[in-house]
């Protein structure tokens, strides 16, 4: 009974993000009838994370236990063949018979991308938070990095959230210019913040993107986010970015497990 | 009276392309029903291309003869503010009395895209032409420098077209890479060929890039396309590429209406 570590990507737009919900138009809900479509198997999937509604995914990991014989390279043809045109199969793997997407990832990296122009954003504006002010990315940069290490990241957590614990390690926060992709304009307009960490929190990422725009916009001292990571209350962090600016880049798991 | 000189860029997904016609939409009638609704004007402007049905413009250029006395600036924001979420007018400037978009243009720029993986593409899929077997990047830059010149392009060239004569100038032919976007996937997916010339035939980028996947493909020799350009027969080039991986770039005018 072969256990499968199938990673995908997906535009998050036009879902009511990963999980399963009734009447939604969920990822999951969309993968598991392909996967029906191709071996007949009606089963639950699970994922590393369960990316909210808009929230864009480029190396989401599904793990699948399955009684299939059908192998893993024409799963993913057949996968890619029946799934709709913003979700694809990336890769199919053989896993250890005990992987679990969820409980096994060991780090996630996250991007939120911010279309920092007085203009509009056109080609990615479902997966860009639009932000017309000029926002000071070095500053930016400067106080994400006291986020950076073992801390109770309780501050940048919304309500409702189950877990047992609001402690999280960040590996590392960078903000930077997005990059040229093209000779003949200006520079990129993009500015990109991305995280990897060993776990997150309900909208950590999108909590602490708000924030860092609160302070390269000069509205928050660059003091401020070590203070509201101290104070451990939500009720202090800076607004919760949208969603459709977070993608989820890749997660890793112990390489027993990969 | 002023003359405006408009940069605008549109994602042509959506759009029956540039041109208006009766029940369709395209952009000249969303931009002519925008500008209305700032001005009071009800206007019939030009563009320096009549972009086709799915193909998107980057640095497409609009002239405006009007009798607003509404600022250039003022114009853009009220513009950005009517128009819908797939155009956005990126400049707004004061030109020559005599300025015309359409047949003062010197040269212009067009990019395509193919995105070169056994996978579908997400993120990009309206932008790209997916084409899953693998190109040769080398053998299509290399043929394509046969173009580059004065030439004939009657062999690229749609049936139906209205002009004088099928002698064009290619400036500049590259194919290339797409550019790395991120440090922790592997080379980009994407191929772009980029065309600059004093002026295009219908359909001509589009066909030239069909026969350059030809080449690529190792379907036809590199010494194809040189004999299909000089044989000035449509029938004998490749396919013409699909019209969603193509983007107007930019637009040259002569300085003095520039």
């Amino acid at each position: 009974m072969p256990t499968f570590k199938i990673t995908i990507a997906y535009d998050g737009t036009d879902f009511s993000g990963w999980q399963a919900q009734p009447n939604q138009r969920t990822v999951q809900e969309v993968f598991e009838h392909a996967w029906q479509e191709i071996t007949g198997e009606q089963l639950r999937v699970r994922a590393s994370s369960r990316t909210d509604s808009g929230v864009h995914a480029r190396g989401q990991v599904v793990g699948v236990k399955s009684e299939t014989s059908i192998p893993a390279d024409k799963i993913r043809c057949g996968l890619n063949a029946k799934l709709p045109d913003d979700v694809v199969v990336l890769s199919v793997e053989l896993a250890n018979d005990d992987f679990h997407a969820t409980h096994q990832a060991t780090g996630k990296r996250y991007r939120y991308r911010i279309h920092n122009d007085y203009r509009r954003p056109v080609f990615d504006r479902q997966f860009v938070w639009h932000m017309p002010k000029p926002l000071d990315i070095e500053a930016m940069h400067r106080t994400g990095q006291a986020l950076v290490g073992k801390h109770d990241f309780a501050s940048f957590e919304s309500a409702g959230s189950e877990r047992e614990t609001s402690v999280r390690t960040i590996f590392d926060l960078e903000v930077s210019r997005g990059p040229q992709q093209d000779n003949h304009l200006d520079p990129s307009p993009e500015i990109w913040i991305e995280i990897e960490g060993d776990g997150f929190l309900y909208n950590m990422v999108r909590a602490i993107a708000g924030s860092l725009v609160a302070v390269g916009l000069g509205r928050k001292p660059e003091s401020w986010l070590s203070e509201t990571l101290i104070a451990a209350d939500r009720r202090i962090a800076g607004q919760t970015a949208p969603a459709q600016g977070l993608i989820l880049l890749k997660v890793d798991y112990p390489v027993s497990h990969s």
